[in-house]
């Protein structure tokens, strides 16, 4: 009979409001399976707390506190923005990943983040080989910019986008309110580098023309600034008040991001912001209108209070899925998830080979994108209306989410210290 | 036996996520008493419906609607900011005001706003004495700021604070996941022009030193960039990343605000915005750690999705007492919150001459804010808590909060055109 061996399973990139209920999904199941996985040991930080040897040993945590992972925001166990190099057996880095992997006989290798992160799933699962290490990869979806490729959705997206929807109908009541005498124009500036899923998602605030958001502003459409300004010019015209969604992303019709601040993150992406403040300036200059403007930030992703029932159960389910993987004896496979119907909402989980899904992104599509290129389409809707549904409260204590915290106690080292720069 | 004789219910000022909660005690109160109250004329865009005659009629509403007031965020018929001059029998905007109640039968006056509504709510008291028109004028409490005189609290607080508080217990868990590798400082960027009880709120999510918020910035305490930053850097130092809850009326050591957009409302208040991104730019600059921020703006004031109960209950409360002071004949009063006991929470509503709450700022004390100005005290933890307790969650459909539209039908005119310019 196989020995049992201990899983890693790590969390990557942006966190999400739901990536805790993955993380949840598979320490659950791999403690219903001890006869074939030992025990789960999270890493602190995703790669990095492996290649640190800084590993949580989750068998401590009780199974409530395990359960309460469903209801709690960010990362558990820390995540990070770290990229491998391109495999080989001479790279320090590499070596130190197997080293770690078997000190602690890690059998079982779970990496939860979006598309820079299934890059790092395949490169380890193709360094197990050129080791011959006995490994079983598994990536699981997660991003708030639901812009992995061979998975209808990821899990974290459709919390933001009730998120987004909800700020824009909000937000919306309240400038209509003010703008006969102040405010005409509200600008949310929402996430969404490359790809405009989570800017489409305000549109789900409308049922009709008149409704907030007017104007949608994707980073698949080239921003121009005429059109744009004379669509807000004929909504406040028409309905005295004008709602803007526009996303991070935007960029001019020379391919330039409207608003670059400078800095890179650790994969050289720009860091955007102040793509609001950019458009407030021309509206107010250029049409006179009083404009406020809110940037989400974190507060979208993060916001676990109004998360979609819809996006928990399915990053709980990726979770889940991720193990009874392995323990079908599949590997090099990223869990996916498949619509089967619109509506009535159907879906399944599915998994997918992971070399197909390593650093390629899946932008919002043009036929997505309504005509003038500043709204959703009903097909849009169709898709994006399935994925709000249901509110998953956590549940409150004095006025607060109550949140867990976990006790994240290291297990001993077995090797010494590596050196690693972030 | 008295005539019956309507009542104008008005908004004014900057909306919150519960004013129609008011609005809604006000008018089912009057809806008990038809043989005192005719009716209940809603004025389009507060004290600008009244010069312009556009008053809607309530009676048209269903008490479905009514009651759906109690859960929709934003102002229900509009609100304003508009100011008026002194009071004077010759000015031709105090004699318009009296001619459409005159011709519109209006006996009773309900002003719903802050402090400058309560101005108005004073003057047009006055004015109906100059005129020797019978009319009770009764100020009602709302804003976000909490600075109204006279009253523990003001409506439409305990909601943004709670939001607040959230919004930092979320973001907070999602920056601490990401700042070894990422992203060490978050900044918070709330409202509060001159008083720090939002900005304040924020403290509630941290329980512990190492909660955050690590840092708040109040307009009540002159902004010193080296304290500030050595509290960021000795912040990240002991937990490794910081989160900063930035009042947006923050102002330097000369009392200049830290960002003014050099925008002016009607009231003639500088429109404040940005100081998140100074904050951001400085720490970046100066202490090279990468930092995100985010703006809240109108989603803090709008959130009725995330509502506190005893706001919500507070918001009704006030406006059903406002009615049944008319009915004790009372007038020239604002209703107002009376705290009997912090812990378990009881308070009352109470009335206040309105000439004590005009135009009056309560700031945040300084003995609510720690000593080396970057926190909360315990008095403040104390004040604070009851505000945000209970979760008033409106119903959902199809993943979104039901909101109501009235149908705010105007009644029919009597009078002329009056040239109003706002």
């Amino acid at each position: 009979m196989t020995q049992p061996r201990n899983a890693v399973y790590a969390q990557s990139g942006g966190v999400t409001a739901v990536i805790n209920a993955t993380a949840c999904g598979v320490i659950q199941e791999c403690r219903v399976h001890p006869n074939l996985i030992k025990n789960v040991l999270a890493a602190n930080n995703g790669i990095v707390g492996i290649l640190r040897e800084e590993l949580f040993d989750t068998s401590v945590e009780t199974d409530k506190d395990i359960e309460k992972l469903r209801f709690t925001p960010g990362g558990a166990f820390g995540s990070c923005r770290f990229k491998l190099k391109n495999p080989s057996a001479e790279d320090s880095i590499a070596c130190r990943i197997f080293d770690v992997f078997k000190a602690h006989n890690v059998g079982y290798f779970f990496y939860n983040g979006g598309g820079d992160s299934q890059d790092t799933t395949n490169k380890i699962s193709m360094l197990s080989k050129l080791f011959e290490y006995p490994l079983q990869c598994i990536g699981i979806p997660k991003t708030v910019d639901n812009d992995l490729a061979n998975t209808d959705t990821c899990p974290g997206f459709g919390s933001v986008a009730k998120y987004i929807a909800i700020a824009v109908q909000e937000a919306g009541l309240d400038v209509r309110s003010m703008c006969d005498t102040s405010t005409k124009v509200f600008i949310l500036e929402v996430m969404g580098r490359h790809a405009g899923w989570i800017a489409a998602s305000g549109g789900l605030a409308g049922k009709t023309e008149s409704d907030p958001p007017h104007v949608i502003l994707f980073p698949e459409i080239a921003f121009d600034e005429a059109s744009f300004l004379a669509k807000v010019a004929e909504t406040v015209a028409t309905y005295r008040h004008c709602v803007v969604v526009a996303s991070e992303g935007v960029r001019d019709t020379d391919g330039k991001f409207l608003s670059d601040s400078g800095q890179r993150d650790s994969f050289g992406h720009i860091q955007l912001g102040g793509v609001a403040q950019k458009l407030a300036q021309v509206v107010t200059q250029k049409l006179g209108f009083k404009v406020h403007y809110a940037i989400a930030d974190y507060l979208q992703r993060s916001a676990r209070h109004i998360a979609s029932q819809t996006d928990v159960d399915q990053a709980y389910a990726v979770g889940r899925v991720a193990v009874e993987a392995v323990l079908d004896g599949k590997t090099d496979r990223m869990v996916a998830l498949k619509r089967l119907q619109d509506e009535p909402y159907r879906w399944e989980v599915i998994t997918t080979p992971i070399g197909d899904v390593a650093n390629k992104e899946r932008r919002f599509p043009r036929s997505y994108i309504s005509k003038d290129g500043f709204g959703i389409t009903s097909s849009a809707r169709r898709y994006l209306t399935p994925l709000i549904q249901g509110e998953a409260f956590p549940s409150f204590d004095a006025g607060l989410p109550q949140y867990v915290q976990l006790k994240n106690q290291l297990v001993a080292r077995e090797l010494p210290e590596f050196d690693v720069t972030v």
